[in-house]
């Protein structure tokens, strides 16, 4: 099958290498000016992976789109919307099938990005999402994993799942397209408050910040008119280990500097979810204590320590 | 109120610290010929605290018992039977109210420690439990955390609650006996394996495993009469940072040392759970293939890389 994958930062290009590998025909997209593109053109490499020779390398949009029958897009979340209206523009897109690899919500709508995409593609076109956890670093080094593709049309689930499942990614049909995509989302708030409590000494609040997230995201999506028990599946809790653990993480990672007053260089992704968060914590009714104790923090000013405290050590008397 | 804890482990000398500062008096027993409490005795001092002169250290079962109003035990749990047997004989017992703190199932017969105790001692004294995440090294350094007392009666749970909470544990009131114990007994089992993929460099697999575990520790409360939510809380999942990941867990220690072919010196509790869950599988009919996969490596041989990899990478298409 021709793919294509638009976007060659560190998960786009290890999703090229990856379908490859599956035994496809792979072109690479990035836009022009890009300096990972840039890179690769020149060595070929990046700093986790080699690609085959066979992986074609484009600058050219229509022709990554036109050329493929899967679109895997693995760019910034918020940039997805002028990206789509972008693509909107091109012809022959109909009947194609996009996959979209990142997790975020729109941070201003708090819209999840199939409702994005949609929004500006129109119901011509297939779209999935591809969740759930596994770090490239592990992946390159041959550590398998299980990750989750999820959209409205199991067909099409099972289509894609069939022809990108092999021993490295053990795929599972993702069965609530709201869950998997609030799930994916929502990880990384978590992932934020992880490191704050990394970075306080607090790391072993990390158990009761996994009861209690777990929890407050499951009523959200129960709201949104997913399934509550999602949220405790591959698409969130499982992906608890790569993002509220792991040394790779970014959005631990910045959590950790922020509380340590130190500069991560960039904005996690869990900082534009925690925006769209506030927004649909207001639209469905449900309070979000964590988020909106991260919220505080990051954009009100708040002391991280004192309104982590108050957060986990309040006294709340009954769990549930 | 005057309280005695029977045991002078880690856990137990730890609580006998912590009950003491909660502003009780305190009596801490140890069996005879217990070289942890004649260490105490010596030097007031274990590995992780000091004592306050104020709590008495005794040998005298029948006069720690006597003297107190809540009587907390910290022993193996495999243990508990025989010691509720000796329990039994003593006078004055009724009306007592007795917290356990161990986290366990007895291996044979699959029973919860509260049923083992209340067999032995009848229904005439109250019993409770004293679950959730939190390291004795951690709470002597000052670090919070969130722990949960559960019973059968909710005035029985409340009382301890309010005689025991603090600024550095803040207790909640576990509404679900089953599911608490069960919960607490199991993480174990989860700690043992998440120690072997640990040991198997399979670390990143961890996500998968508590997204898995869950779900299976929590099928088998339901089919015991408990709130199949409960596992998603404080006693299960709360505690897997403190089990799954923490670096002082015996458990985890125990997987990964097991499959490293290393020797921990002595059995995890979780080994025994692993017996226990073999027994209460059977008898109602749930499965738990994580719980069966690590009976095969411990008991039968099993190669521990392909069963494990067989366990999470195998083909279940559907999450739930």
């Amino acid at each position: 099958m021709n793919v294509s994958v638009l976007g060659c930062g560190r998960w786009g290009t290890f999703i090229a290498w990856y379908v490859n590998k599956a035994g496809h025909d792979v072109t690479l997209w990035g836009r022009q000016g890009s300096k990972n593109l840039q890179v690769l053109m020149d060595s070929r490499k990046n700093d986790y992976l080699t690609l085959p020779d066979e992986i074609e390398l484009s600058h050219s949009l229509e022709n990554a789109v036109t050329s493929a029958e899967v679109i895997i897009i693995s760019i910034s979340a918020q940039q997805l919307r002028s990206f789509a209206k972008q693509l909107s523009q091109l012809n022959e897109i109909e009947g194609k099938t996009f996959i979209l690899c990142m997790k975020g919500l729109e941070a201003d709508s708090g819209k999840r990005l199939t409702q994005v995409f949609s929004e500006e593609l129109g119901k011509s076109t297939n779209v999935a999402v591809w969740v759930g956890p596994g770090h490239v670093q592990d992946f390159v080094n041959h550590i398998p994993n299980c990750m989750v593709i999820s959209s409205e049309n199991i067909e099409i689930t099972k289509k894609i799942v069939q022809a990108f499942n092999s021993d490295l990614i053990r795929f599972y049909y993702g069965q609530d397209l709201i869950g998997n995509e609030i799930g994916a989302a929502t990880k990384n708030v978590m992932g934020i408050a992880a490191g704050m409590l990394d970075g306080l000494n607090y790391s072993s609040l990390k158990g009761s910040l996994m009861a209690r997230g777990t929890r407050e995201i499951s009523r959200l999506v129960r709201a949104m008119g997913g399934n509550d028990l999602t949220i405790y599946g591959l698409s969130h809790l499982g992906d608890y280990e790569a993002t509220l653990f792991s040394l790779h993480s970014h959005n631990r990672k910045f959590g950790q500097m922020f509380v340590q007053g130190e500069d991560f260089g960039k904005l996690a992704e869990g900082v534009s979810t925690v925006k769209a968060l506030k927004e649909l914590s207001a639209q469905y009714h449900v309070e979000l204590p964590i988020s909106d104790a991260i919220y505080e923090i990051l954009f009100e000013n708040k002391d991280a320590k004192k309104t982590l405290e108050d957060l986990i050590l309040r006294p709340v008397k009954f769990e549930f």
